[in-house]
Order: C-alpha cells, then sequence, then structure tokens
C-alpha cells in the first residue's frame, strides 16, 4: 500500500450528515431546515457540538439572531430528506412541507424546533461564533436531547446503532452498520466480549 | 413515534472514529497515537478540521509544542488498533510497535507523522487552540492529503467509501457501508441517478 499525495481538502470521512433546524426569533417567523456534515462533538463537559454555516445560507442570520439551533440525526428513512434539504434554499420552498416534517419544542430553547420524524435531537444554545473563512463555526452548548422511544430496550439502555444512521463520504452517503465492536473491546475479557456483542447481534 | 427527552450528552451520532498521530518537537521525541471521536470538519476554504483534546491526555503537549497533528481515516481493519489506542496511553506503552503500524512523512508537516497502514490523512497545523471545558479544541488547518493508491479509479476518481470507514455511535463501533445515495440525487435527473448509481453498486 502506498499513498496518492492530494493538495489539501476537506477529507474527513465519514462525517455525520445531520439536519440542522432552526429559526428568527421575530415574531410569526417561520422556521427552516439545513443539511449540515461540518458538524461534530467539540466537548464532553458541558456537551458541546459546532456546525460550520455558510453566511450567504438561509439559515444563518436564523441562528446568528436566535442564539439557537437543533442538531437532528439522520436515519436511513430521512436520507432522501436530508438530501434534498442541503439541495433546496428555504429561501424558495418550504422544506418542512415539502419533506412532511413536523416542527415540536426542543427543550430549553426558545425559538428553534426539532424535527419529530428524526431518531434523535440535540438542542443547542450558541456560546461561540468564529469566522474562519468561508464558513463561520457556531459552537453551541446542549441543553437537552431527544431520542426516539423506539430506540432504547426494556432494561432502559439506548440503541442509535440501530437507527442506521447515516455518514457522508467525499460526497457519498453510506448507513452505518454492522457493529464490529465498543469501546475497550479490543481489550475486554472474552467473557465480557462475549456478552456485550451479542446485545448487538440480536437485532437489526 | 415519541421522544424520550434526555437530560444533554454527548449524542451526535454517528462520528468519525480516527486516530491522530503526533510527535513532541524535541530531538529524539517518539510519535504516538492516540484515538479520537470528538474531530469534524470545520471550514471549507482553507480546509480546516478540529480535534477536541484533554489535557491529561499523553498526546497533548506533543500538539502544542509542535503545533501540528495528522488525522488518519479509519477503516475496517483498522478497527481494533483505533479501539486499543482510545483504551491504552503512550506513557505505558509504544502504540505504533503494539499495532505493528509504520510511522511515515506527511509533507507540510516537520514532527507529526501519518500511519502508513491506514485508508487516508490529513496533515494538520495548528491555527486556533480553544479551551473548552473538559477538552481543548485545536483547529487545524489542513497542508496536504494523502490517500492509498488503491481507492482511486483508473480513471482517477477517489472512492473513499470502499474503505469501509469506522464511525462510533454512542460507544459502538459501526462500519459506513450501503450507499444511499450522492449529493443531490434527491433531486437528479432519472438517468443521472442510474449512471452515478452504478459506480457504487458496482464494487464493494
Amino acid at each position: 500500500m502506498s499513498f496518492r499525495r492530494l493538495d489539501p481538502f476537506t477529507m474527513l470521512s465519514p462525517v455525520p450528515a445531520v439536519m440542522v433546524s432552526c429559526c428568527d426569533k421575530a415574531e410569526g417567523a417561520k422556521p427552516n431546515i439545513i443539511t449540515i456534515a461540518w458538524v461534530g462533538t467539540v466537548n464532553s463537559d458541558p456537551p458541546m457540538v459546532s456546525i460550520s454555516v455558510q453566511k450567504r445560507r438561509y439559515s444563518y442570520d436564523m441562528i446568528v439572531n436566535s442564539g439557537e439551533f437543533v442538531v437532528n440525526l439522520v436515519g436511513k428513512k430521512e436520507c432522501r430528506a436530508m438530501d434534498y434539504c442541503g439541495v433546496k434554499s428555504g429561501r424558495e420552498t418550504d422544506k418542512w412541507a415539502d419533506c412532511h416534517y413536523t416542527p415540536v419544542p426542543a427543550e430549553g430553547l426558545d425559538y428553534a424546533p426539532a424535527i419529530a420524524e428524526c431518531p434523535g435531537f440535540l438542542a443547542c444554545k450558541v456560546r461561540q461564533t468564529i469566522e474562519l473563512g468561508s464558513h463561520v463555526m457556531f459552537i453551541g452548548e446542549v441543553v437537552s436531547c431527544g431520542v426516539q422511544e423506539e430506540l432504547f430496550d426494556e432494561d432502559g439502555s439506548m440503541h442509535l446503532e440501530r437507527a442506521e444512521l447515516i455518514t457522508k463520504a467525499h460526497g457519498v452517503y453510506q448507513k452505518a452498520t454492522d457493529v464490529l465492536g465498543f469501546f475497550g473491546y479490543s481489550v475486554a475479557r472474552p467473557d465480557v466480549l462475549k456478552r456485550r456483542m451479542s446485545v448487538y447481534r440480536k437485532k437489526k
């Protein structure tokens, strides 16, 4: 194996493909949905995520004015809508209506709604705004989360991996599937490995 | 469907699981590998990624002192080593030797090497350092990239999606697989959709 050397580009893969929902704080403002792949977890305590948005995007002013955004996770069922919300602008069409999506309140936020149909959401308040060049990075503190009831087992354990969440690699969408291990599995005792992995293998 | 409401946590999923390689700039310093899931693309032009690292980690001072790090993509073959490099500390063991990995120069960097065995790498120079709480975020400008020759078609097109790249969701590793679409597929003409998708379906 050998590397082909390339000029620098945004090659990090696979990155999450998420739908960010937001709303201006002006009275009667309508919320929008924007698809974002430049998103990541940036801090554990307090939990924080960053999203990077171009200033020309319709959602940019909404996030600046409200100081809020919601990161909605995208599963296999939402893949087409996620792509659509990345291609179309809220200036021209109502993406909520186009995708048959329903805005629902996100605890801890006053303006930005969550998308009721997605596997889960992270409600965020903007703590820092950093201009980087083509994009502006909003660092948001996660103030509440929601996960679909169907992704919990009876013992209360959460199984996001069952949502077949969507990732993006170099312009292509794939789903995350086939559990290969868990944090620490490379050094786990054989009995622990067997017990833990059986949980992921018994259900899709 | 309905949401179970949860206290805020680092729920964003699936996130990339990558191995970051770095080295102090002191003469004779040995490089280290640290597994990081708090990583994301944050800017397109210039291309930038962020990684978030706890100060107590062995790699933290190396990145601060050298101002460099390399993000190495992780495919299915590297999953076990990636987990191992997240569990073990370079203070106690030589992860390069343990994983049978080879450091190779990363163009544009003076200290941090890339991992020869990974599907690809992004060589980064630190441009900003931001303290967020539990973690410090390093914003790195990508100064060069490398991708394994086997991930290119004869026509020069790159297919990162064939590396079965690894993602992490709530402590579980999955691989990205099954191409569901490409950017714009939701509004593509039927002939374009058919032609583009055939590229992803003909090979694993």
